[in-house]
Order: C-alpha cells, then sequence, then structure tokens
C-alpha cells in the first residue's frame, strides 16, 4: 500500500517542483523583469507550463493513481494518504477533462481578450470589447460542458476555484445577504452620523511606507526568512513552497492606508501558505484547500483585525512615531471612524466591508446571466448600470467605471468572484469561533500580541493544507456549514455602533 | 534539408527556454530568494536541471541532429544552420560522454566540498578542505577521461570553458607572458615613483552607488529596458534571453571604485548576451562563444576602457558631482594614477593588471600538476606559497590568503581559470584592432561617446553568437591568432609611462 503512495509521491513531487517555478516566474515578471523581456517570458512559461501538463496528464499518473485508489480502498478515507489520492484525482480529472484543442484555444483567447479589454477600459468603449467577451463565454461554456456538472454549467466553473461548491449553494448565501445588506446601505445613507476620511491623507515616502508596512506584517506573524514584500503595480501573494512566499504591495504617495491594508490582505495569504505542514511540502496536499478559504484568511487580517477599534489603538502610537504629519492629531477612534466609512462607490477593490458583497452579487448574477444566455453581451452594460442603482443607489457615469472595470471575464475567470464574498463570510465565522477559544481576542489586538491569533487559524485551517474540501474545513474549524448569519452579525454590530444607527 | 533543421530547433527551443529558467532560479536564489528558502530552491533546480538533461539528452535530440547531420553534408561548413548543428553535436556530445552515475557523484560531492571549503576557508585550516580536494580531483580525472582527449586530461576540461583550446595553446600563451610579466613587476616595484590609492577612499551611501554606477553602465550601451543592476554579494552577470540580461554588484561603503570597476566588468558581459541577434534566440547559437571571449568582453570595458586616462577625464567631473568628497580634490591624472596602482597582493580578485596573470599562471600550473599527479595535494600550500614568492615577490600569512581563496576547485571548476588570461590578452588583442578602424578612439572615450566602439564589438565579436570556436572568431575579429603580444605590448606601454620607467 504505501509502496504505491510513496511511488506517486515520488513522481508527483518533482511535478510540483516545475509548478513552484512557474509560479516564481510569474512574480518575476510582475516586480522584477525588465519591460522588453514579455515575449521571452512568455515563450519560458509556455514551455514550462506544457512539460507540466505532460507529465502530470501522463500515462503514469494515471496507473500510480489507480494503483493507489485500489491500494487504499480500506484505509480511513480521512487519512493524509487517502486524502492525497483524492486531491491528486481531482486535479488530475480537471488537467485531463478539457481537450487540448480546447485548453490552447482559451489560453489564445485570454491572451487576445486581455489586449482588448485593456484597450476598451482605457477608451472607455464597451463595444470593442463586446465580441472578444461573447467568445469567452462561448468558450468558457464548452469548458463547462467538458468538466461536467449535476444542475448549472456555473457548478463546473466555480468548482475550479471552490472545490464542492455549487451554484445552488451560492445563490442561497447571497439570498441571505442580499436583503440584510441592501438594507444597511441604506440606513447608513441616511445616518446624521458621517465620517470624513480626508484626514488620513498625506505625503507617505514610498521607501518609508515599505519598511512601515514590512514591520506591520512582521509584527502580525509573516516570517520574512520565508518570504518577502516588493513594490508591483497590482497587490498579490505568491507561494513557492512554504518556505518562500512573497507578497507585493502597491504603493500610493498620499494614501498609506492603501498599503497598509492591502499588506495586511496580502500576508493573510501568505500566513496561510507558510503555515503549510512541512510533510506536505511538494505534495498535492501543500497551499490553500480553496481561493474562497485563502480570501478568508486574507480578510480576517485585514478586516476583522486590521479594520477593528482594538487594532487602531495598537497602531496609531506606531503611526504617528512614523508618518507624525497627519496622523499626530488623529486619536484612535477618529482613525477607527476614517478607516470604516462607508460609501457607495463605482470600483469593487475599494469598496468598505458593507458595500464589497453587493459589487460581487452583481458580477455572480450577471455572469451567470452571460453564461446561460439568460443575457447577452451587448446588453452587459445596462443591466450592470440597473443592479448597481439597485444594490448600492448609484449609477456609474461610464462602462469604464462599471462593467469594464475588472480583469477577470477578460481573462477567463468566470464562477470566480463568488470566493470573495466566501471569503468574507467565512473570515467572520471563523471570528465569531475563535472568541469562544479567545474571549480576550480585542485586548490581545489592543496590545499587538497577535501570536495567539495565528497559532488559532494555523491549528484550525492552516495545518490542514488542501486535505479537506473547503466545506468540510469549514465544519472543522467552526463546527457547522458555511452561512451568513456571523458576517452580518459583526457588520451590524459594528456598524450600527459607529453610525449611532 | 531545412525541414530536418526546423524539427530541430522546434525540438530544441523548449529546452533552452528552461535552461534560461534555469539561470533565473539561479540569479533569484542569489539576489531576492528569502534565506530559508534553500532546499525548496535545490529541490526545484534538480527538478528542472533532470527534465532538461532528460530532453535534450533524448534519442529524439540524437535522431533529429543525425538526420541534420546527413541533410547539410553538402551545405556551406560557416553557414547558419551548419554552425547549428555543429554546436549542437558539440554540446550533445558533452552531455553525454559522461555517465549519469558520475555527473551524479560529482554534483554530489560539488555541494559537500563547497561547504567544507567554505569552512576550512573560515577556519583557516587547509587539512580541512585536503580530503575533498583530492577526491575533486579524483573525479575529475574520472571526467576528463569519459570526455576523451588527444594528449592531456587536461585537454578536456579546459575545452568545457574554452572549446577548442588545449593544455598546449595555454602553455604557450604563458610561455610568452611569464618572463615580460614577472619583469614588470620587478621593475614597477623599484620604480621610484609609486602611487597612493587612499584617495578613492570615502563614504559613499549604497543607494548612490547604485544609482551611480547604473548611469555609468547606461552611458556605455548596457540596455536596461533588457536588463537591471541589483546588490547582491557577488558580482556576476546571467542572462536569460537577449533580452534579460541582469548585473549584480557588491557595494563596499567605503570604496566607491570597487562597484564601479565590478559594474564596468558585468556590464561587459551582459551587453555581450544583449547583442546575441534575434535571429539566434532560443537556439544553440545564442550567448557568448566561450568564458574567455566573455571575459575580453568585460575586461575590454572594465580595463582597456575603464582605466584609460580618457576615461577618467570623462567620469571625473560626474565622480565630483556625485562625490564631492573625495573627489573634488583630485584631477584627472591623480585618479588615473590610484586606480593603476600596481602592488603585489595576495588575494587575485583585487590584484592589478599587471599582476593578475601571474595569479592564473600559478594556478594553471598548479591544477595541471594536481591532475596529472606530480603534486600531490597535501603539497599544495607549499607549492602555492612558493610561486607566489617567485612570480610576485610575496608569501601568503596563511592559507586563507593562499590556497583557500578561491571557489573554482570546491566547485570542481578545474580547467576554468586559464579562461581569464585569455580574456584579458583577447581585450587588448581587439584594442589594438579596433584602433586601425577607430583612430580616436581616446578621443571618444574622453567624451563619453561609447556607442561607436559598442558597435564594433557588436559587428566583430556579439552578432556571431556561439556561431564560431573562440580561435576561429579572434582569426575574424582581429585577423590574426590570439597571442600575448598585444596584451604585453599595452601594458609595457601603460605602466613604463605611469611609473616612468
Amino acid at each position: 500500500m504505501s509502496d504505491a503512495l510513496d511511488q506517486l509521491k515520488r513522481h508527483l513531487a518533482p511535478i510540483i517542483r516545475l509548478q513552484q517555478i512557474d509560479g516564481l516566474l510569474s512574480w518575476d515578471q510582475q516586480t522584477m523583469m525588465p519591460p522588453k523581456a514579455t515575449t521571452a517570458r512568455a515563450e519560458q512559461m509556455a514551455a514550462l507550463e506544457s512539460i507540466i501538463h505532460e507529465l502530470f496528464t501522463s500515462t503514469k499518473t494515471a496507473e500510480l493513481l489507480a494503483k493507489c485508489e485500489s491500494a487504499l480502498a480500506d484505509t480511513d478515507p480521512n487519512s493524509d494518504e487517502a486524502r492525497l489520492v483524492r486531491v491528486t484525482r481531482r486535479d488530475y480529472d480537471k488537467e485531463t477533462k478539457i481537450p487540448a484543442t480546447l485548453v490552447e484555444e482559451l489560453a489564445r483567447h485570454q491572451a487576445i481578450s486581455h489586449e482588448v479589454w485593456v484597450e476598451a477600459r482605457r477608451e472607455n468603449n464597451f463595444s470593442l470589447f463586446a465580441p472578444a467577451l461573447e467568445k469567452m463565454f462561448a468558450l468558457t461554456r464548452q469548458k463547462a460542458e467538458c468538466l461536467g456538472y449535476q444542475h448549472h454549467p456555473y457548478d463546473a466553473l466555480i468548482d475550479l476555484y471552490e472545490p464542492g461548491t455549487t451554484y445552488a449553494d451560492v445563490v442561497a448565501l447571497f439570498n441571505s445577504l442580499k436583503p440584510a445588506l441592501i438594507a444597511l446601505v441604506k440606513n447608513i445613507s441616511e445616518a446624521e452620523r458621517q465620517f470624513d476620511d480626508s484626514c488620513l491623507q498625506g505625503d507617505f515616502a514610498v521607501e518609508k511606507q515599505h519598511t512601515f508596512t514590512q514591520e506591520v506584517v512582521q509584527a502580525l506573524g509573516y516570517d520574512l526568512t520565508r518570504g518577502r514584500q516588493d513594490p508591483a503595480p497590482h497587490p498579490f501573494c505568491s507561494g513557492f513552497s512554504r518556505d518562500d512566499v512573497r507578497i507585493t504591495t502597491r504603493f500610493d504617495p498620499h494614501l498609506l492606508m492603501k498599503a497598509l491594508f492591502a499588506s495586511l490582505h496580502e500576508a493573510g495569504h501568505a500566513m496561510y501558505e507558510q503555515g503549510t505542514p512541512e510533510a506536505y511540502e511538494a505534495t498535492p496536499l501543500a497551499g490553500g484547500t480553496s481561493l474562497g478559504v485563502h480570501e478568508s484568511q486574507s480578510r480576517f487580517w485585514e478586516n476583522m483585525v486590521g479594520r477593528s477599534y482594538a487594532f487602531c489603538k495598537w497602531i496609531l502610537p506606531h503611526l504617528q512615531k512614523a508618518f507624525p504629519d497627519p496622523f499626530a492629531h488623529l486619536n484612535a477612534l477618529e482613525l477607527y471612524q476614517a478607516i470604516n466609512r462607508v460609501q457607495p462607490s463605482f470600483i469593487r477593490v475599494e469598496a468598505d466591508e458593507v458595500t464589497y458583497n453587493l459589487h460581487i452579487l452583481l458580477r455572480f448574477e450577471l455572469e451567470t446571466q452571460l453564461l446561460d444566455g439568460t443575457l447577452s453581451v451587448t446588453d452587459l452594460p445596462d443591466a450592470w448600470n440597473v443592479k448597481m442603482q439597485e444594490y448600492l443607489g448609484i449609477t456609474p457615469p461610464n462602462d469604464a467605471l462599471g462593467c469594464l472595470q475588472d480583469i477577470h471575464w477578460a481573462g477567463g475567470l468566470i464562477g470566480y468572484f463568488p470566493t470573495y464574498t466566501i471569503g468574507n463570510l467565512l473570515s467572520a465565522q471563523l471570528r465569531e469561533t475563535m472568541l469562544h477559544d479567545i474571549p480576550n481576542l480585542e485586548t490581545l489586538i489592543e496590545q499587538g500580541e497577535f501570536a495567539p491569533i495565528l497559532q488559532w487559524l494555523h491549528q484550525h485551517i492552516h495545518v490542514y493544507g488542501r486535505k479537506f474540501l473547503p466545506q468540510e474545513l469549514v465544519i472543522l474549524a467552526t463546527g457547522k456549514p458555511l452561512s451568513a448569519g456571523p458576517y452580518l452579525a459583526y457588520l451590524q454590530t459594528k456598524f450600527k455602533e459607529l453610525y449611532a444607527l
């Protein structure tokens, strides 16, 4: 038995090492690579990815997998061994179900469609992008058919990012969220008390921002002997083994808070990857189990910790020391209010905690309609604007601030958006459970003692790597399935108090 | 005919892309990688290199090569097509002649031996290193036997770095150099006029050194849209396609000149790689043809340009502007004298132009004796010290400053040292020829007009990539075989004037 598994692990380890290298190539491209090396890098990645695909989908993988499946038939289905084989089977099936011709056509169209989208957004001209988007949804429908699904083609797509989650699951979550969120947004916008966040503006030297945010993420527990932080046009986290997990940050010279919260967010992702057990290194069990669970970790540190009053009390003296102007004149409550200002806005990535998930809901509803044909691509801008008005009470003045703002659909990421909301909901559900185990959570945050918090997340989430499906992991960590309840309760408590509703 | 060649090129292109990636992994390890990622990186590189070896030594390569060889039998042997096949054959034979078991044993012993050497050098204890060095030479003798040679096992080794060059060639070059160099060193040390280089010391902020050296190498013609410069513990140049050639620099906070000359040196390497014709990209013809020719490019910019009086006149105002202290009080002649101070010293990498090649001669003589058994490893320290006294008139006070100083032998680089001297000789031979084509060379340098110089090197060296063997290329570029004459003439003219001999 263990012989078959050893063979499989020995076969997979170098393939996983090559995948780690692919991640490094992409990190380097976005941080270090000279501008004219784009073509060479594309060729390098194509060569590497083709080898990875060839090795992973080889008959040898299939044979070793089958051998393990029969050898492990009587093993505890929750053992690492059985789970490693299940995860590998899932990955293998996904990688082999889509024919090579469609994979190539998708890759080619993604590249083209991305270019067209960049141009269309710059020109604020949706009609430039419409044909490419049309084709992207057509190809994605084909992809869903190849992958297979029980009820809705969307099931096949979301399963790529959030294994085991279905269209119906997402609908149910949003059904609980939607009315409460819309009502909360409305109540806040009509509240008498309103906050001004212009007090957060200033002149922040990028080098000093870099040093400051790096000290903060280290304080949280991000291990810089196994990671690094670099400036980049887009913030992201990228891991190439548990011992090499890097984050990037975009620094705005006038708004320190952007880099600060983005750093907390990416450090949350990074600590999840760094928390992979050593025994899982270079096996299919290494890394995060889904995008949603990953997002729960980044949002936990960004919002549950970073946007709390306790955190404001802890960080304010550090802010005042590093950046006397403008923070010398603020107190912790003013800081807390300013960073939690709720304001319906056009751009998802700049949205506050209350409005954020309505942006996701809108995208989820529209992409499912585009997928099943109940909405045509040409009608997308209008449909977008109608929903913006309905959910947030504002209408984008143009498509660049509307349906052209996100990179996802242009890159073929359809079925991806809900993972953001799943992450948000889970971050609050984890906090609710954590408060049972660590009742003095707020005091710890206020004192900058983050180790017990990281330890809890490590013990209940990180340590399992990809062993469990997200649904299993949520029950294991919180004792119940994912629901909107804890998140709504968190929002309502926090913002009713903030806005004196 | 072209069909067979096209197939070979299509087969090789992705393999070469993977080799480029391997270069990036190594660059990243030395510049960006977090310290604890060492093991993961070693595994990643092992996985990638194993795939590269497997693909390149596959029967498919052998078949396509044979097909091309017969298809191209009647083609002009100097055509790109015929040369591409010859270069591939050479690479293929080298890669397949050493059995996998010996490759592995060498790799394993290199890693161990390197560790032991680091320790022995730190402890200044040669006896710690002796057994590892003994084994390294034994394994290297086996390697030479596998590779095959006509007259001397050293022929097989130097051919790895300087294809087509033999032990006898190197002996002949050093026979012309040795007496003249020893005499010149002696004359200079006995000269009445002596220079002091303490005027070059100061406090140089690393950030400012970085900016300054970057501006200088850009002025020479190093294209930073296809390259970058980073701080690293060791200066090196690393190319991953002609459009991505990076250099590193070590910054000493008290000696700007170290970083400046190291930058010129590495930029010389980089401009060679950047000068690869676009048509050679991702073919076996891309890159430099040998280490010696590569070193001729780095030494040309470092010494023939950088250590000239004309260059001092050009750079002095820039130095004075960026670092008023200490350069405000120097004139160009004083700068020229200070950077050209000749002083026998223990450490090769710090040696001046006159003494440098005697350091190499010593290593060449000792490594050939260690290889053919006429010197035993235990006698190495004494033999080293005797030769230091004979060639440079000084005796190292300990082995850390003597036979333990270089990383090369510990890493299995035996047969490598002469390429440094070949590069030095060629840099002067290129200068001699260039002066016929560009008689106003010194004026151009003084005016900072480096483009015609780079253009000349591009046209006579870079543009050929690996198409010609070094010996062929030297004749093509300078009209005659490599000899010590131009270098000795250059040294004698320059230093007789400097030291008023």
